[in-house]
């Protein structure tokens, strides 16, 4: 490969020929080369960073006009086009994200001379203006994550209108319920569905209620989280920019220190992802064992067959979908695991697992979001209910009995239900069996009055 | 010892003579031997139920007033007594905790008959009307949860107050900064403390902010959320009932359904408690890496002396508050997983880690409290600083370099500090050296303006 | 409560009048007020090593015989004894567990003074002589975990046993296989109870294989490591003494820098403590799921009804020891979590969690010890299987008709699968509808052949 | 693009017009569209179970040599060639792994078709033949999981010959020891190392002493467990035909029913690897400690320069290498809390987590092979430490005290101790001042022997 020759304050380095970063990129590519690389929406919010802080500086006369212009018209192309190739470096590198930040700031300046090579750009002095890898890093991981919980949020109220469909259309449905797996009173379907959504609703609104943590930009407190190097006004300047760039209503950290060396904010937001992951893998399963069978399982659902589950076995539809889900859910745990353990390692004025903690929490986010679609889309949406087997099955359930226990009384009702056990018979024949008229049967053991839904 | 014979539909059973429970409790203590004992204000929880059971069933006028005034009056002894030997069941019981439910209201029957044995009352029929062991046990969990974040919050707020006490006393002292663990930009003690602050801080308003998710009762759903044999505004009564004696604003859990199958709001709670636990721990480090020494360590800062570090060492002090403070950290953290764990495990109407769940989550709430309590007490209160050594290290610190480039220069600046470190001078030294006059090092080198402090 | 004035480098002292504890005792009650006791095996381990130490230190002339034999007295008068109430400590005190080992010293030096009123014992001086609690506290760490691995493994042994005794007995019951929880081909229930027994010998394999990790005594090591004021061949001798009055073959610990600063040993043991939990909770799953029911669920088992699973309800038999097992499974999981963090968190020459690890490690294994005995006795026991209805689920399965297809070929087959399907017939009555005699039908569709269980 | 038209049981498929895979792969591509591919290892280890079932096959008369030979050549052609693209199936896909096994079957029939259009090979009825998604699928996981632990042993070997050169190097080099981070007695540098190594060797040996659970392949099990269509011998002749391939010495599993159902084998060496990464968090968190500084830090060590740290800082080296390693450490340890999750998740004949329990293995297992090897070549390699600074922390040490004790007695050395800390000198200024003479004091204070380094 073609290589040009740069150099900073350690010596040369081997830069590929056409490359649009510089000497700071290579060496981190020299120096760590193994694992994922670094999310592209970091990449994309330390260009908003940039490009905000060309217009702040250039405001306050930090910056010409001519050099503000060119690096906003670069980043601007930067985000049009794609330049992927240009932003190699890994997640596993500082644990500030400097590299990544240098990385960004070798690829404008570069860009910026190709595209108008009047004006000369400095990565340092005029990228980074009034910045320091050590508050832009932070401040693209809060714009990254904020980002990625706004696109979460549509998918999992599509959830929970997808569920409310099914909730209404089987409002009235009676079906037994369970209890430690055993057969409990009745309950209608709608009920059941509605506490699978009412679950998700909950997550919706502790994300929403929560998110707005993830405004707090740490931008302004520079290397230490004094702002040094910073004109005053830097931190709510750059905020308002960023806000107007991006429609979003970002404010300055409260505290800066902080800001650097703490990630509670995206920490605690996790943490409601993690409870939305339990919560999917609870209504997953309950789905998946519903619709166990044909034959030998629970057989109250139909999901949808997306794929022949076997090619002569008829009615064999494996839960593929929730299969992802719960995969999902139990990555989602442990990027918990992960986090916690990150948020808790900082020392003094710096944390230096960013790149994970920001990783980590955009894959939750993004995997939840890719897998709750799916599963809506492809599995929740065409899911239908046997209601032959759900009558079935409520019918010759013996905990029908307590709707007896008013009228002939508790003792004469449990040798009722033991008879039937004893006997395998329906709840109705031993009842009839035992002197009760099927009129008054009938009248009496209505399962759906055990649901309350016309309460 | 002596026993008594009772009698349940699965035949006899020794019960302890004196024993105020009966049989289902020792059934339970028979299957069930080992581990910790089901928490205190879980019991609590449910007694303050069955009283507000008691009230509102009487005036539905669904118990007699006598046997209501007996429970009540009843509960009232309990609360008041020493009762802790009748409630003797283990976390490990049945994952309803329907045994601890029945356990309240067996010692309930049982001493309201010694009270006044006029009135009959059944542990079934009377003390346990109108619910379930699947609507009081989950409850409880609410209100149980609830009171710990309760008595949580006041200790935290105390740190957080202590910590703004430090940061006023150290605006404005002036130390290194570290980044990287590397020496960096100067920064104030004050604003080092405020960082610590903010982060508490920030988990109280989680708390805060979150809480009122605790407060959703799914009392009034018995078995399966469905509220079969309760009569009308049966939840509602209970929870106005239960907010009146308790003197909070709980409300009816607006899906029993999921009330009863998920524990959402305690698996979301308990991750804000996680990421309080992360942020101590940060906080924690630092302290005692800073107090580190006497002599070859940080040294920055003193701590008390609570016990003796060593019997010849004068100086050894072990910052042993910390060392509690992380261990509760690290325990809270594996609590968070256990809870995730368990809170994915529902199946259909209900979910059977409900009392592992309680407890872990009143272990993390009570811990972080006690050793908040604790740190608060006998280490911030008492921690000083060593101004000679902070000041020492930051006037040998070559970061301060940073200062004397806008006026002589990058390149000269840069040479100047590495001819301090390579002299091991200091960088007024060298800077003398280099031509810079003393009086101008001196009005260009202030630390003090590069933390911003008085900006 | 009457005191005693006790003094220390620190000043005075209140200590309980009667109290065998003293002043650094004290100081720690005193310091740390929450949690959890120390648990007594870590007493009992420190109990055997200063009763080592003793004898070592008496045959090597660094210590009195008459001091030696006191010390021994006493120790074998506490171990004898009750005196739980003088180890009163936290576990959540200083890291190093110095406190605890301080307790003990204190206790022996003041009770053998009690007992020989001739013979003067000094806690640091003599009990501790040539030890620190930096060596003796790991090493109790590891005799401890050592001992809870012993217990452990007889009680999952009998759970093989058991296992075992009822693979044998339903060797050759046919019954339907699930995967994805959808029909599958026929099984032996035995096959199945095979695979539950192999997932819980292979944990006793690795316990049995990587429990000589356990038998590494760092004892020796003294403050740092280094065995500084310990004679030579000292950990040798220990390690010899500790051996022989504990009957097991233990160790000088490899390493002993590593001994006092890392728990790799007792990290990596946990981590087969928590495969355990989780092959545990596989187990417990898939019987209690075989065991729902009675009418709407899979009910191809009996559990024993230990508890009367509902007052009106026959039949309603809940899998409480399941639930007490799972729940335990979850804790271990987030025991790990915890040991994991703790174990990455040691400094220099030291880990600070000391207490905190030992506590998690000797709670999972006793926890899974006695969930695993009372699941053993109490359910696995007593399980029974409903043969009808294994044989009604075979018989109604349309896997079946795999069995058909080499005689019939592969199109006709699936026809024949896809009809019963359809028309909700059993496969022999759509395969006799389409063509195939009743004959045949039963020579070919012979679902124990399928299990190849006579191969 | 480019279609042509598949069909299958469900109806008529597109699929790219000149890819190899079939319609089974299309419709996993339609149904399951985000996050990471399936791993390669998994892909190539299938493709060796393929080709020894076609030499299996072949050898029992129940494939064609034809057949046979085509298989095998289009698999040689596939493990030499670059056909990546012709495996775009995600991790979360269904959970046994079926797709992955089919787009492997469709993928080599069709290319054997192209390479010998001759012979017709059916994905199911010749490359699938005597096997199941079922027990392919975790056998490969088996093969994969194992070579990864192969390619991990060398790194970690390397890792500790280069510790165990430096600690050659250091043996002498005496230095302050510190625990709870605070001064204490003396130690060299070559034994803080071997402390390190010995946290390293032992997880090297737990790794070679359990890896041989991996070897247990359950290839016979098909569908259930039960090997159903395979041929008698058809496990052990598949196990020796892979172990020749793979020159390795697997064996056939000894229950496949836990073979397909549990993956208790991968959960434990899992475990190991957790045990690793939070070993070697310790020993990067004591280097980059050490290496703190340049001034206002330990700076007992120079780590290698591989970036600028800051552009005018001389000196400021962050440990970059040491952020890296640590990130990769709690990575694993959330991986861990998947795996475990995911192994306590099997129900009945299969647990459906196998995609996402071997991703995430490999990942770690890679993660830590990729940051050690990194972390000895570019930071332990180049490791140097400052003897001078050591010398004087040492030297300033009031550790030292107590090897004057022996000869002047606890209470005068007490003294001279705290006069030292009370006026800021050296213990040698105070003991000269308080009557030891120089002689005397550099004869009994030689911090060498405090290590007993030459004993």
């Amino acid at each position: 490969m073609d290589y040009r020759i740069e150099k900073d304050s350690l010596g040369e380095v081997k830069v590929p020929k056409d490359a649009l970063f510089g000497p700071q990129t290579q060496r981190s590519r020299n120096n760590f080369k193994f694992g994922k690389l670094m999310p592209m929406p970091i990449i994309h919010a330390l260009l908003q960073i940039k490009k905000a802080a060309a217009v702040v500086n250039s405001k306050d006369g930090n910056l010409d006009q001519d050099k503000a212009n060119s690096i906003v018209n670069t980043i601007d192309t930067i985000l049009n086009g794609n330049y992927r190739n240009e932003f190699p470096l890994h997640v596993y590198q500082t644990g500030s994200g400097t590299q990544t930040n240098m990385n960004v700031n070798e690829v404008i300046s570069h860009l910026a001379e190709e595209l108008n090579s009047a004006v000369k750009i400095h990565p340092n002095d005029d990228v980074n203006k009034s910045q320091s890898s050590n508050d832009t890093f932070p401040t693209a991981m809060m714009i990254a994550a904020n980002d990625a919980i706004n696109q979460l949020l549509p998918t999992l109220k599509t959830l929970v209108q997808k569920l409310n469909e099914k909730e209404i259309a089987y409002k009235t449905v009676v079906k037994i319920g369970r209890t430690h797996l055993q057969d409990a009173t009745p309950i209608t379907f709608g009920q059941e569905i509605s506490g699978w959504k009412s679950a998700i609703q909950h997550d919706i609104d502790f994300l929403e209620e929560n998110k707005k943590t993830l405004l707090e930009l740490p931008i302004g407190g520079t290397a230490v989280g004094t702002g040094l190097n910073t004109p005053n006004h830097f931190d709510s300047d750059m905020v308002k920019q960023i806000s107007k760039q991006l429609n979003e209503q970002f404010k300055v950290a409260p505290n800066k220190f902080q800001g650097l060396a703490n990630h509670t904010g995206i920490t605690m937001v996790h943490g409601i992802l993690k409870t939305l992951a339990t919560d999917l893998i609870k209504v997953g399963n309950d789905i998946r064992f519903l619709a166990s069978g044909p034959r030998a399982g629970y057989d109250e659902l139909n999901i949808p067959s997306n794929e022949p589950g076997s090619s002569i076995m008829p009615g064999k539809v494996n839960p593929t979908q929730i299969e992802a889900l719960t995969m999902v859910g139990a990555e989602v745990m442990g990027n918990d695991t992960t986090i916690n353990f990150a948020n808790s390692q900082g020392n003094f004025e710096m944390n230096v697992y960013k790149p994970l903690i920001i990783t980590k929490f955009l894959e939750s986010a993004n995997l939840l979001r890719e897998s709750v679609e799916s599963f809506t889309d492809k599995l929740v949406n065409g899911m239908t209910i046997n209601q032959d087997r759900m009558n079935e099955l409520l019918k010759n359930s013996l905990m029908l009995v307590t709707a007896l226990s008013p009228h002939i009384g508790y003792e004469r009702s449990a040798k009722i239900a033991q008879k039937a056990k004893k006997n395998s018979t329906t709840l109705k024949v031993a009842a009839l069996a035992s002197g009760v008229t099927e009129e008054e049967f009938n009248k009496w053991v209505v399962a759906r009055d055990m649901t309350n839904i016309d309460r």
